[in-house]
């Protein structure tokens, strides 16, 4: 039903055969409100590797004592479908650390842009290269995977960081990471960033995109389509400040284009639980306006949209909400309600009227709706009294 | 402080001169929650007009007698800085009754995707140039702007499309629209379709994103890239299904290239106010991941962002939480805290440490925030009764 995304073949599109790095236990740990004790984080791992996500983020052992007993309990879990990443600092004594728990693979990040190596750790390019280098021979040597990223990829200098690429690319790792660590690419520059660098190295490329400025869905769909493989996500999307690309809305944008490779691959049936289980412990709602699980994401409610809705959901919408477990609603208590809406709710109260007589009753309700809010019940009321008045 | 979005000169970029068409009267109206009375109606534009959007878009006058009243009595108002645009279907009828109410412009909309001439309208293209011609040159010649729309933009035939907007264009309308109705564009898609149109018409573009794929942002700076001029947009993006380009969303996505622009067309610290009134009036709660309103839009938690962000907050924030008159805050409550959050917050306190004493106590909070959730007033507690201790 949907336009392809790429409408002409584009060998360099990966949008039909991306994999994700679930990030809900890293970048999520570091939003506002989370705080996951080893049971939180061992029922929220647990649902990510049911719901099928190619890999689990941890926060570094590093961070706390409590950090790394936790990465060894959940590396002890062995799940099924996914396997488990650390994210470190770029220094010998966080990635020893992390290969001593077990874990599958090493996500090494260090920052690149003028901004962070001036007011963060205060090194130069050549200290980062020569660090990288080391940090990635001994992670290799210990036999585990390792994916190398620079942070704040977007204010970086292009040449010293295809530089950097090339060289940790030569070395070995598995990944090379982009980062739009404060959220400020556009796709375009997302595209070119990335295709640029998919000539530069031969290994797979993984991107994370902040959303400060709302585009870390659009951006993760840029970088797939110039070449990237992995893209980062967190459960609705939950962050550093606003958060990164959500789970959820990246499989919604996903769908459209790669209907067969999405829906084979996750469970996204489990998606609305997932979501649940993860708002809860962080104490939030899932936002009105949320993909595929708002509460109004298959809501119809102007009449010209409800009427064509009913005749073929297609004309609305690009996404089946069945293929999510949910279901669309097409409102009809509303003053910009029309006669087609109605009649779907007279069939589906059970009773029987003519067009004609449908119409009448659809002008009542759009009379009552003009003063004040309808509920469902309200214009039930309507139909029902009216439809009383024709048998007597 | 930002990387330009255009960082090599180009001359189809509007990023730097578009105007919005603020469809929250309109589009939002479509929401599943909304009802807006007329005082709120009144309330609403008279908030749009001084926060400084160029037009506001109402719903059409024949959608209800009471839309009909309600339009009069807003372009009643002479509202200072916006103008005021119906929304109609295209036909003589909804275009004469919308003429006579005194609006500054009409906004002419049909169907041109093979989905909606099935099973909306059921009209083929010839039908909808014929009568589209006639519908403008009736608009024309009552003195009104018109602006003509397809629907389903991106699922329509090109060619077709177009010819139809050559056709408009040549009689003389003041902008052509283009429409995600169904929010299944990429931003290559729009970028692409949109700069094609450009070598098409003279006359000004206008485009309007839903956001069921969350593009809806990426979509519209990827239109002004490719030359479009007017973006719509909607208070917190409210519509149909779960909506379009959300204001707030657009201007923190603008203000990171364009920030003179930004700053100096709309009144930037009314944001939070305008979006709690339309909150307010629907009911609904404002995502706790909302551009710049949101209450993590500018929280940091890690250590290592904390440190970076009170030495320059260049380093994790693209924005500057000022320009919309909000502020941020870094977390130090937390087992990801670092001591340089901690000294900012033992210099709030008005207390004297040195640094080796900050980062003992540091150690003190991340011991306990390993175990439960930390309120800033634990940590509060924590540092003061450490300082109590270096007293004694």
């Amino acid at each position: 039903m949907a336009t392809p995304t790429v409408s002409v073949g584009d060998f360099l599109s990966n949008t039909n055969r991306f994999q994700i790095i679930e990030s809900t236990l890293r970048e999520g740990e570091q939003f506002a409100n989370a705080f996951f004790d080893r049971e939180a984080k061992i029922k929220i791992a647990t649902a990510l590797s049911d719901f099928g996500v190619e890999y689990i983020e941890l926060t570094s052992p590093a961070a706390s004592p409590q950090s790394r007993e936790d990465c060894e309990a959940i590396c002890k879990l062995g799940l099924k479908n996914a396997d488990n990443l650390y994210n470190v600092r770029c220094n010998m004594e966080d990635a020893k650390l992390a290969c001593d728990t077990g874990v599958d693979g090493v996500d090494v990040v260090i920052g690149t842009s003028k901004q962070l190596r001036e007011h963060s750790h205060g090194k130069d390019m050549d200290y980062i290269k020569k660090t990288a280098l080391e940090v990635i021979a001994y992670i290799k040597s210990r036999g585990v995977e390792v994916r190398f990223s620079s942070e704040d990829s977007f204010r970086s200098d292009l040449v010293d960081l295809l530089d950097l690429y090339r060289a940790v690319d030569r070395a070995g790792v598995n990944r090379v990471g982009v980062a739009d660590t404060v959220g400020c690419a556009t796709p375009r520059q997302v595209y070119d960033l990335v295709r640029t660098l998919r000539g530069v190295v031969g290994c797979d490329i993984e991107t994370h995109f902040h959303n400060d400025t709302m585009c870390a869905v659009a951006n993760a769909h840029a970088a797939l389509e110039a070449g990237a493989t992995h893209i980062d996500t967190s459960v609705l999307g939950i962050g550093e400040r606003n958060g990164i690309t959500p789970l959820g809305g990246l499989l919604a944008r996903m769908i459209v284009g790669s209907h067969d490779y999405v829906t084979s691959r996750y469970k996204l049936h489990k998606l609305l639980a997932l979501e649940d289980l993860v708002a809860d412990h962080v104490q939030i709602n899932i936002p009105f306006n949320n993909p595929v699980t708002g509460f109004c994401a298959f809501s119809h409610k102007a009449g010209i949209h409800s009427k064509a809705i009913l005749n073929s959901p297609s004309t609305y919408e690009i996404i089946d909400p069945a293929d999510f477990g949910m279901s669309r609603y097409v409102h009809f208590a509303s003053r910009l309600t029309g006669w087609n809406a109605i009649k779907s709710r007279v069939e589906q109260l059970g009773l029987t009227m003519t067009d004609d007589q449908i119409k009448e009753v659809t002008q009542k309700i759009k009379a009552l709706a003009d003063i004040r809010p309808l509920a469902v019940d309200d214009a039930d009321a309507i139909i029902r009294s009216y439809h009383l008045e024709l048998q007597s």
